[in-house]
């Protein structure tokens, strides 16, 4: 429980100082601004009092007890008053002193020490290199943190990780006059983590909305578990940044793996009901919504304006959003040709026209929330000089506060017509300087409504040979690269998985005997984890349709690859089919990502694949299918019949099933899956497994 | 010339009214509020005066010469007034009057009366349907317009098809101070065009820069001419709405028509080089930077900040937008390793830490404007509470005044440094909320200093046979539908453009002269207008190998086909080649657009395709080839070697001109088109022309 942090009954001060740029002066400050509703103790072992409050030589000096210390000074001395704090009975060490794991070796092992110290005591430590915590609760009203956006009440939770982001964050809610609940940036997570933080929000009542931003996430597995139980009782907004290579360089030195953790985010946050965000403002801007406004239980939206040109900038951008322009029923359209102006036009945008008074445009858009066919309101409002400009915003805020469908928002005015924005604002309706904006929120929260009204998914259990993969894994102990050919088409087998015949033949005399099982047409393929590009090499002969040249081709190969001393592999010659690549990646403490994409050479072309952490629900591999670009491909172009998708999305749940059995695969990969005809199924013709065993 | 629209001399008001909420009134008061420098003239037959101004009660009553009136009458009585204003000799009417072309028939035949009655007299109407002009220029100080937004000179000058796009366009430049130079939202365009307005803003000395709002192209033909003369002096922002099909419906009743408008208006922004937004937004953020910065000269940005996390933000979005992180020089290194703090990080972003002061921030931001690896700077200042920060700012300032290089800044702050904003706005540093914004704008920027800096386009001229191809056309006068197959082919080989032999043939007695001529093995294929999908209905027979196989092939096609009565072609059968698709359309008044992009099944589920408008230049070509997204197959993938880049680029060039010498063309696609390895060439296999002659 963090409530000693958030919700501290008295906070010390070590570092305090009369130093008005000093860190410790600008907390004690930020404290004393805001009200905070307990004792205020600064340490300082020279001074008398500072701003006036007595100060105490040490912490083990102040009478009462403290549950929250703001540590500034220098990082060597952390350990020895850390140790004080400990002895002391403090709970939480709000660390801002920076020089530590983020400044090399040494810094890494004070860091791990104060950790040690601090947990020696039942003290937990938040930092350290940390800006600290705000919690604008009346009844604490703590400002634990040396920023300078001011705080006042609201319903928004902010967890950063960078303090700069944490606070352009706060500053753009604070411009609009949105409040805040909580919010923390928390430096190194030594200890106090990014999940627990979540966590505490998630069942914080008063906290309505999440906004969360990482750099690099800790602790995965953690975070997949407590968005997944937060999402589905209040949203939460997540950026996650360094998403180029060039950015992740910029986060960390390690390239490679924090392009894998960009996947790694997207597919964690798409599994937990995550909203991920591509920019902070996108990101203010859907949680000043999400803090007002009734999640959509549609994507039907209306678009209301009186005037033109940024109405059609809204429609643009709805269905770019993933909208749908409803369709007004015929009773609100009799409603409204009514109510509105012969000029007006009764659609979609509804165009109230320049000269629509309260009485218009208020009663065109209490319609429309009464409208079955119609989930949200995008508005666009000019304050036209010659109408009753605040009649409008004052009927707009009645209809806004008992709202049960969300509204958004452009307003098109200046200074002079201020009170038209406050109106609005105050019923809760946000106001966007854009169109496009308001119609991006709308996206946002129809993308919501979708995932907590999505149908619980159905997670099949195929009946499989479990034990016979895991011997094979387990014979394979040890080893670095690839699995054998046929083995990896025997694990597929004892999973229910259809793969090509595939027999390991070793010498030209295995070959008869092979070729008789699978029977001509065959392939042969060379299987040596130290040959990759196989066709490239020599290493496939397709199509051999007799002993001849099955022994030709094995000639051949033979002498090619002498040198690696490879196996090699007889297949069954597999007829045309649509071909498309699945893959498993395996994740440390997780279950495995997997990859669903257009196979053969538009792999690496045209990258169009699709990522989802397993275990994957029925609906989860159709949604992967779906979502490709070349989808229409499976649908069937040109004349040519559809594709098997029902088989293929099978093969994809038994290999979700094999990948979350089975934790000791690094990489599989089943490159190319031919999909055939509907009801003709689909078929593995290469694959290959790497284990981590 | 629009002299007298932009500079007029005097102004009358023909509608004036001391209703405060007439557009008369409201004109009239904005002329006055912004210190309209000639006299004002209110027309009204019933009032004495209208404000104190004494009132005339007819334009012909003025004793004086009139330049320009503004009307705002009803529809049915402007034309009235028009003759009256033509016989007085006013120069310009700004119609704002609705109730014309966009309300139908009768409107539109009203709309064509006033513009004859004007013309008959020299008079020219800006309008009807319109908001009005401004001119910010203290000589003139015009603001001959009903809207709202207070209007302080600058250097933006804006035209905008919607009112309400335009007003949004000015409120967010008005609201961070940024002054605009001309203003223009032209309604129904029924005289005074787009285009003129954009020729006069070029023409302006004292614009910098223009911003463009269109919902609709009237005139493509004069954009493109007038916009690729203006171009390459002054940037040219543009922002075409309703490119959803949705958001064209809103704009008009048209869909197809205007999806086509939405390429055609791409193809022409790109050959004149005008940039085009999706976001207002966006569009606002690069005027103000354009309007005081230099253009870079090259795409390598640093980013300087003191605070980590949004500089990661910076650096995903600069890559995103197309920049590259520049690397300082060893030089640079060496001189901010010795002037910032110990924990300063000097690689790229370069993070001078929040306890940076104006030696620390201000020193880097020297050293990087002189190092020749840098085009432009992106800078992120957090106000730390504890440094100089006015002093950061004072600094920042003196060096944005003389750089050469673009600076574009995020400030994370409050109102309590509003000072610090002021200080760095005031020398041109545009300063944004969000550094996201600033990296996009430095992407823009880039692109812009891209096609400055383009090399002169080498237009070869091939040398070709143009009358045979112009004999064909001639011959398919007046009719409807496609192109004779063999027709198509000889046209193609006339430009020199290499397709598979293909010879005609009618009966069977036919067939065995003509796969004499072209050798076995051969392809079969129906050639009728009325049959567009041949392979699905049976219409083409590969891969004939003998004269018994070609019979068989041609009884069996007659018979299907008996019916329709087609005709037939033999055509050499094509060794296999990367499938791509080459098209041409048709423009009224235009050259024709090509496309380029994969061909095969992927035209329809990829559409990886570029436009670009005729002629193309072997730069346009080259970029359109590099531009489609599986381009590498085209560069060789999986140990296949490079296609014919060379060839294929020349047929497409050799397209262009056929495109650009034959007006007649409205539809050409060459599907497939092969292209082999390089060295060995491209060829056409399938094309269809769709004469318009």
């Amino acid at each position: 429980m963090l409530d000693a942090l958030f919700k501290p009954k008295s906070v010390a001060i070590i570092g305090a100082s009369s130093n008005p740029l000093s860190i410790g002066h600008i907390v004690q400050k930020n404290l004393l601004d805001h009200d905070f509703k307990g004792p205020i103790y600064p340490i300082n072992p020279k001074a008398v009092s500072i701003m006036s409050f007595r100060t105490y030589a040490s912490i083990t000096d102040v009478p009462d007890e403290v549950d929250l210390v703001n540590i500034s000074i220098k990082n060597t001395l952390v350990p020895a008053v850390l140790e004080e704090c400990g002895k002391k009975g403090v709970k939480f060490a709000i660390v801002h002193t920076a020089g530590f794991k983020e400044t090399g070796e040494e810094g890494r092992r004070l860091e791990e020490r104060i950790v040690a110290i601090a947990h020696a005591h039942g003290l937990r430590i938040f930092g350290p290199n940390s800006q600290g915590i705000q919690n604008s609760d009346p009844a604490v009203s703590v400002y634990a943190n040396f920023t300078f956006v001011p705080m006042t009440p609201g319903n928004i939770s902010i967890v950063a990780q960078s303090g700069g982001v944490g606070e352009t964050l706060k500053l753009h809610l604070h411009k609009i006059g949105k409040g805040i609940r909580m919010y923390a940036s928390f430096g190194n997570e030594a200890d106090v983590s990014l999940n627990e933080i979540i966590d505490y929000y998630g069942q914080d009542e008063k906290t309505r909305v999440i906004m969360v931003h990482i750099e690099t996430l800790r602790d995965p597995a953690g975070f997949l578990e407590v968005a997944g139980r937060v999402a589905p009782h209040k949203p939460i907004l997540a950026l996650k940044t360094g998403r180029t290579s060039e950015g992740a360089v910029a986060v960390a030195s390690h390239t490679g793996s924090l392009m894998e953790q960009n996947t790694l985010t997207d597919v964690i946050f798409k599994k937990s009901g995550v909203l991920r965000f591509h920019s902070q403002e996108e990101m203010v801007n859907a949680a000043i919504a999400f803090s007002s406004q009734p999640v959509p239980k549609g994507d039907r939206a209306v678009i209301v304006t009186n005037t033109g040109g940024p109405a059609i900038i809204a429609v643009d951008e709805c269905v770019s959003a993933g909208l749908k322009l409803a369709k007004l029923s015929d009773t609100t359209k009799e409603r409204l040709k009514k109510l509105v102006f012969q000029e007006a036009i009764v659609s979609n945008p509804v165009d109230v026209v320049a000269t629509a008074g309260p009485d218009q445009y208020g009663g065109t858009v209490a319609a429309l929330l009464e409208d079955a066919n119609i989930d949200s309101l995008l508005l666009v409002f000019v304050t036209a000089p010659f109408v009753d400009c605040e009649g409008i915003a004052r009927r707009l805020g009645e209809l806004g506060r008992t709202a049960t469908k969300p509204i958004v928002c452009q307003v098109i005015t200046i200074e002079k017509w201020a009170e038209v924005i406050r109106l609005i604002r105050e019923s809760g309706i946000p106001v966007y300087d854009y169109a496009e904006s308001a119609a991006r929120v709308l996206g946002t929260m129809t993308q919501y409504g979708k995932f907590l009204l999505r149908e619980a998914p159905s997670h099949v259990r195929f009946k499989v040979e479990k034990p016979m993969a895991e011997k094979i894994f387990e014979r394979n102990k040890g080893k670095k690269g690839f699995l054998r050919q046929d083995e990896v088409f025997q694990i597929l087998e004892s999973y229910g998985i259809r793969g090509v015949k595939t027999l390991r033949v070793e010498r030209e005399d295995d070959l008869e005997k092979a070729a008789g099982k699978i029977g001509f047409p065959l392939v042969l393929k060379v299987d040596s984890e130290e040959i990759i590009h196989k066709t490239e090499a020599g290493g496939v002969a397709l199509n051999l349709k007799n002993k001849a040249e099955l022994l030709a081709a094995f000639a051949k190969m033979t002498k090619t690859f002498a040198p690696q001393k490879p196996g090699y592999v007889l297949q069954a010659y597999a007829e045309a089919g649509q071909e498309m690549i699945v893959g498993l990646k395996g994740n440390k403490g997780l279950a495995p990502t997997m990859m669903f994409g257009l196979g053969g050479v538009f792999v690496e072309t045209l990258r169009d694949v699709q990522f989802r952490l397993t275990p994957l629900s029925e609906q989860d591999v159709l949604e992967m299918i779906r979502s490709i670009k070349t989808y229409r491909l499976l649908e069937g172009v040109r004349g040519e019949g559809p594709r098997d998708i029902e088989a293929l999305a099978e093969m994809m749940m038994r290999l979700s099933q094999l990948g979350t059995d089975i934790p000791w695969i690094d990489e599989l990969d089943l490159n190319p899956v031919l999909v055939f005809e509907k009801g003709k199924g689909a078929t593995v013709v290469d694959a290959r497994i790497k284990a981590a065993l």
